[in-house]
């Protein structure tokens, strides 16, 4: 499994020399994997590793499982850095608690100087969110291996492991982690997905996860092809988008300009089949917003 | 239901005018319900209705079926035309029954001067196959409501509309119609999607079906514009491809050119990450099939 870690980490030039990482653990099998690993291949990759928890204080766990990361750091030798939630909102408390801890580990980050933030995601975890985003009807997107957030790179080098063998690598070397509470997350769908949704799907392709995967790759690269083209075309007109413009573009790269704009599948199919329309014509895209010809113009209002 | 028929006919201009159409019977609910639904719009259409059946004689059923669909055809007064397969292969029967069956059908229409085929196919079969091509990894594609074949307009006018709606107006109006045997299918798998998938995923979204089919509208436009990208981009190198051209594009569009070469996911990740390479590479595609660099060119083998 090492070795999967390393080609993944090199596969997407996840860490450089002296690279400073703030490795985020939960206490939770995926992060105490990831914590592992990066400690057995701290000098190969010459990195040098800090730890961040947030504590949620959500559950009656939470003080122990911060006590356990912290141990766990200490014995590892590395830095340990930690907050906890103090006001908590009424609402949406699964986005919020997310929201939160990723502020967190990028305030960290900084104070710490360090240039690089580690999460434990895994080959699962990305499958279920294409699968996800799929049932909502949406573009087949997975779980991104790296990206920039406010000039740090996230990284998650376990990205292309099952979770099977992390459980696996956990029992084979005797490490301890927390039983992962799961109550951050949006709890039905995901579990759903989880349980049921994916072993159906496993029976008919053994290699479900890569195959999600995969579709969701493919769909990536075509939406960073489509996003490119759209910033090359120019379509501003005398108000707001040239009609001409758009009705000269190809309808896949329109949609996508449409969608940058804020419509929906349906808003934009509505949208796309008025273009031809010489008269007034008007779509109503809720919450108050308008999108309606005005002279030669598409505009949003 | 039949002014949904009617939106969708409207959408994919799938008839005109003195158009005559050549409506494909299984004896099943979906192309019974077609026939019956084409035939009370025949005058609204002003369309000119055949009928043809092929007999797969696979089954006891088989004749039972072909004398249903020739005795509702004489009851509502259109053509018939039928055939029997008379030299089945020994493998690939359900690949090689859809092809016999369709040459039937454009032979047939060629033959009575025809210019559409219409098919029975639903809302239901589009999600399935959605789900089908997404399990095995590849691109989210449906079933087309309209092509052109053989420079015959294939169209499928219940394309949007859903199996239980099929059943409850073939209960409404007390329309006979045969069981469906679905053992011409690729059982197993399309069982299972239809059985234990699809009503899993209903549970997590009520409008799964349309959100499958959305999701591969939006991929089959993409593809479509990928496509003509392709044309227009000109790889041509001294050999094979240039691969100073090849990089010079985007992944997207050097991927969708590859795949167009005949390989896969892996091997077209493998041949995009060699291109940077300047020593002599080569790529197993299989079959004694080989991408390897000559000079600045990429030869395929």
């Amino acid at each position: 499994m090492v070795k999967k870690v390393i080609k993944t980490i090199r596969r997407y030039s996840m860490f450089e020399r002296k690279d400073k990482v703030l490795v985020c653990v939960s206490g939770g099998p995926d992060s105490v994997c990831l914590l592992h690993i990066l400690n057995s291949l701290k000098e190969y990759l010459r990195i040098k590793i800090s730890v961040a928890h947030f504590n949620h204080k959500l559950r009656r766990e939470s003080d122990a499982e911060e006590n356990f990361v912290r141990a766990l750091s200490k014995d590892l030798g590395f830095a340990f850095y930690t907050e906890y939630w103090k006001e908590k909102p009424s609402a949406n408390i699964q986005k919020e608690a997310r929201r939160v801890r990723y502020s967190f580990f990028l305030k960290t980050v900084k104070e710490i100087g360090a240039e690089r933030i580690a999460l434990g995601h895994n080959l699962n975890d990305s499958a279920e969110t294409v699968l996800f985003h799929i049932i909502r009807g949406e573009r087949p997107v997975g779980i991104c291996p790296k990206r920039e957030e406010e000039g740090v790179q996230i990284v998650r080098p376990l990205i292309e492991i099952e979770r099977a063998e992390i459980e696996e690598y956990l029992k084979a070397y005797g490490i301890d982690y927390c039983i992962d509470h799961t109550n951050l997350e949006p709890l039905y769908t995901r579990n759903k997905i989880r349980l049921e949704v994916l072993p159906e799907l496993e029976k008919l392709n053994p290699d479900i996860l890569r195959a999600l995967v995969k579709v969701a790759k493919v769909s990536e690269r075509e939406r960073d092809f489509l996003h490119r083209e759209a910033e090359r075309a120019d379509v501003k007109g005398e108000k707001g988008i040239s009609i001409e413009k758009l009705k000269s573009l190809h309808p896949a790269l329109s949609a996508h300009i449409l969608k940058r704009e804020g419509m929906n599948f349906s808003q934009i199919e509505e949208v796309l089949s008025m273009l031809n329309k010489k008269r007034f014509w008007k779509v109503d895209l809720g919450n108050g917003r308008f999108a309606q010809r005005e002279g030669n113009s598409l505009v949003l209002s």
